[in-house]
C-alpha cells in the first residue's frame, strides 16, 4: 500500500522510520514538506503531486493545525483517497465532514493516534461497543500537563519553575495554553465522546484550567488523601450526553493519582465489561506514529475504523452535576453562594453543580481573585 | 453465525445472554450440559450432537478443566470447527496441539478470555507485535489474591480470616491453591508469554506463592514505601525467554500498588510503543463473557486471531534474574547465602539471583522455617 505523508517533524518522520524498519507491506511513497526542506526525491512541497498521484492508497496527514491540514484531508477523502490522521484539532472541528466525505467517496477515515498517543484508545472504544454501550469516559490525556503536576506534587516545585523546565526540556510549547488550560484535553474530549456514544459532541465543552494550581493547594489536598490530576470526562443516558475538562480530586490511593510523569490513562465503563483502564505514552513520534501505522496495518487489511455519528445526542449538563472545590481568596470566598463549605484553608466545596453553573460561579469569584482555581470533586454522581 | 456451546455455568450462561441480548448474527444454537441440567430443547448431554452437527460453525468451550475440556476442544477442531475457550488450563497444556490441529483443518482457534476476563489482553499483545517486538510482559492476573492482599494491607486482617471471607463471598475457592500458589497465574503466563513471543512457553514455571504472607510483613514493608503484589512476569531477548510467578514488591506510589479489590493489571513493553498498560475485570460472568463473545465476532468476520508458535526459544532464566527479598524465621536464616543482607526486622535482601537460584534458596530455608515467604524486589534488572 502507498502512502502521501503530509509533514515531515515528530509523528510524520517516527511513521516513515516505522513504516521502513517494521512493515515491508506499506511504502511512503511521498512526502510533503515545506520547500525549505526538500532534501530527498520522494519529498514535494506540492500538495498536488501526492492528490493526484493515483498510485497513492492512503495519506498520513501528520501537520497539525486546522488549515491547511482540514483542506488536505477533505481533497484526499474526496480524491478516493483513505485518510489517517494524528491531528485532534482538526478531527475535533472537522469529524462529521470527514466522515460524510469519506462515506460519499468510499474510503476509509482512521484517528487513532489524535488521542492517546501509543495508547490503543479509539479502536478499543470502538471494540468494546461492538457489544456494549459506552456509558462513561474519562481520562488523563494530555502528558505534559500531568508532568507539571506529578513533578509540583512530587518536588514540591511552583507552577512556573517546573513549565519553564519543562519548556527548556522540549516538553512544553512556548505558548503552553493547549496543555495547561485544556483546549488539547477539549479536542480529545470530543473526539472521545463521538467514539463512546457514536454521536457529535459540541466543540465548546466547558474546560477549566491548571494555570493558577499552586504547591501550596497541592500539600493541603494531599493532608486530605487528595491529588490532582488534570482530567476529561463524560456520559451518555438516554438521549443526552455531557462531557467536559477540569481538575479533578482523585484519592491518593487510585490508579489514576499513580499516573507519572507525561503517561496517559484513559477509562471507559460498559454494560457487560464494566471498568477498563489503557495506559501508555500519549504523545511522542514513537508511540504516535506506533498509531498511525497500526491505522495503516487496518487500512491495508480492508478493515475500517468504525467511528460512525449515527446518533444524535442532546447536551444535557446534568449527567455531569457533581461536586466541586475552588480555592479562591477571601474577598471571593464572599461571592461564592451560600452552600459553599469550607473544604480547607482557602477552599472551599461548592456542592452539586453542573459545568455552566461551575463556570457562572468562577466568572463572579474571577472579578475578586485573578486566580481561581476549580476542580471536580466527584466525577459523578 | 451457529454456536455450540459447552456448559453453563458462570461464563457460559453470561455468553448465551450477552448473545441472545447484543449479538443477532450469533446464535446459540446448542448448550451441552450435564444429564441433570437439561431444562430446554437446545440442550444436549452428548457432545456428539454438537460437534457432529454440520450447522454448528463455532464451538465455545466454557467447562473448566483439563478433561473432557482437551478431547472436546480437538475433536470440534478436527471436525472443521472454530472454538473460542475461556479455559486457561487446557489451553496451557494444549496450545501447540490446538494450534496445529486449527492449522490443519483449515480453523480458528480463540484464547482470549482465558487471561484477564473482559481485558482486551491477548488482542492487544498480537496487536501490539503487528509492528513491535514485544520483550517483556508483567500483570496482577489473579483477581482473587488480589482481593487478598489488597484487604490484608488496607484492614490489617490476617490472610487466613480474609481467605475464610472471601470463600463465603464466593471470591475464593474451597479449595484455593490455585489462585494462592500461583499455579493459576502460572498458566495464565504460560499463554502470555506465547503470544508476546510466538513461542511455546514451558509449563513448569518458577513459582512462589503468597499462602505465607502476614500483615506484619505488609506492614514492615508499607514502612518502607513498599506494597506486595502477586504477579507472573516474563521477558525475551535474542533466542531466550524466561517466565516467572512471584509475590512482587511494588513502590507504594506505582499503579499496580493502586490496583484495588480484585481487578487486573497487565503490561507490555514494546520497542516503539513503550510500556502499555491495561486493566479490568479479570473474572466474573460478564467480562468473561464479553471476551468470549468478543472472539466470536472476530470469528464471524472471518478474523483470526493471530496466535501463532512460530519460533522457537530457548528457557534462559538469567533474563530475570533480579534481587529478591525473603521473610524467614532466624534458624532459618542461617541457611540464607552469605551474600544476603538484612532488609527490615525477620526479612533479608538476596541479591541477584535468578528463579531457578531462588527455589533452590527456598528449598534450603524450607527445612528450618515451615512458612517462608519470598518476593522479586526488581521485577528486571
Amino acid at each position: 500500500m502507498k502512502i502521501g505523508l503530509l509533514g515531515y517533524g515528530t509523528v510524520g518522520s517516527a511513521v516513515a522510520r516505522i513504516v521502513e524498519q517494521r512493515c515491508p507491506e506499506l511504502e511512503v511513497a511521498r512526502i510533503l514538506v515545506l520547500p525549505e526542506f526538500l532534501t530527498e526525491p520522494r519529498m514535494t512541497a506540492n500538495f498536488d503531486d501526492i492528490v493526484s498521484d493515483p498510485a497513492i492508497d492512503v495519506v498520513v496527514e501528520a501537520i497539525g493545525g486546522i488549515e491547511p491540514a482540514h483542506t488536505y484531508i477533505a481533497r484526499a477523502l474526496a480524491a478516493g483517497k483513505h485518510v489517517v490522521t494524528s491531528n485532534k484539532a482538526v478531527v475535533a472541528a472537522h469529524l462529521e465532514e470527514f466522515i460524510g466525505l469519506a462515506d460519499k467517496h468510499g474510503v476509509h477515515l482512521y484517528v487513532e493516534a489524535c488521542v492517546g498517543g501509543g495508547i490503543p484508545w479509539i479502536a478499543s472504544i470502538l471494540k468494546a461497543r461492538r457489544i456494549d454501550e459506552v456509558t462513561s469516559f474519562s481520562g488523563i490525556l494530555n502528558g505534559t500537563s500531568n508532568y507539571l503536576l506529578d513533578r509540583m506534587a512530587r518536588e514540591g516545585v511552583e507552577f512556573d519553575e517546573v513549565l519553564a523546565d519543562a519548556q527548556r526540556l522540549g516538553l512544553a510549547e512556548a505558548d503552553p495554553s493547549a496543555d495547561i488550560d485544556g483546549y488539547d484535553l477539549k479536542n480529545k474530549a470530543v473526539i472521545t465522546a463521538a467514539a463512546c456514544f457514536g454521536a457529535p459532541c459540541r466543540l465548546d465543552l466547558p474546560c477549566f484550567g491548571v494555570r493558577t494550581l499552586t504547591t501550596e493547594l497541592l500539600g493541603r489536598l494531599r493532608e486530605k488523601g487528595l491529588m490532582v490530576k488534570f482530567m476529561l470526562h463524560g456520559r451518555a443516558s438516554g438521549t443526552g450526553y455531557a462531557a467536559a475538562v477540569e481538575p479533578t480530586l482523585m484519592a491518593s490511593g487510585s490508579v489514576e493519582a499513580a499516573v507519572p510523569e507525561n503517561y496517559n490513562i484513559a477509562t471507559l465503563e460498559g454494560a457487560t465489561i464494566g471498568t477498563l483502564k489503557f495506559y501508555g505514552q500519549g504523545a511522542g513520534g514513537d508511540p504516535t506514529g506506533n498509531a498511525v501505522v497500526q491505522d495503516l496495518l487496518d487500512c491495508a487489511e480492508g478493515r475500517p475504523q468504525a467511528l460512525e455519528l449515527t446518533r444524535e445526542l442532546a447536551w444535557e449538563p446534568e449527567l455531569l452535576r457533581c461536586d466541586h472545590v475552588v480555592a479562591v481568596n477571601e474577598e471571593a470566598a464572599a461571592a461564592l453562594p451560600a452552600d459553599a463549605e469550607p473544604f480547607a484553608e482557602g477552599m472551599y466545596l461548592v456542592p452539586g453543580r453542573t459545568h455552566e453553573e461551575l463556570a457562572a460561579i468562577m466568572a463572579q469569584v474571577a472579578e475578586k481573585d485573578p486566580a481561581p482555581f476549580a476542580a471536580m470533586f466527584e466525577p459523578a454522581r
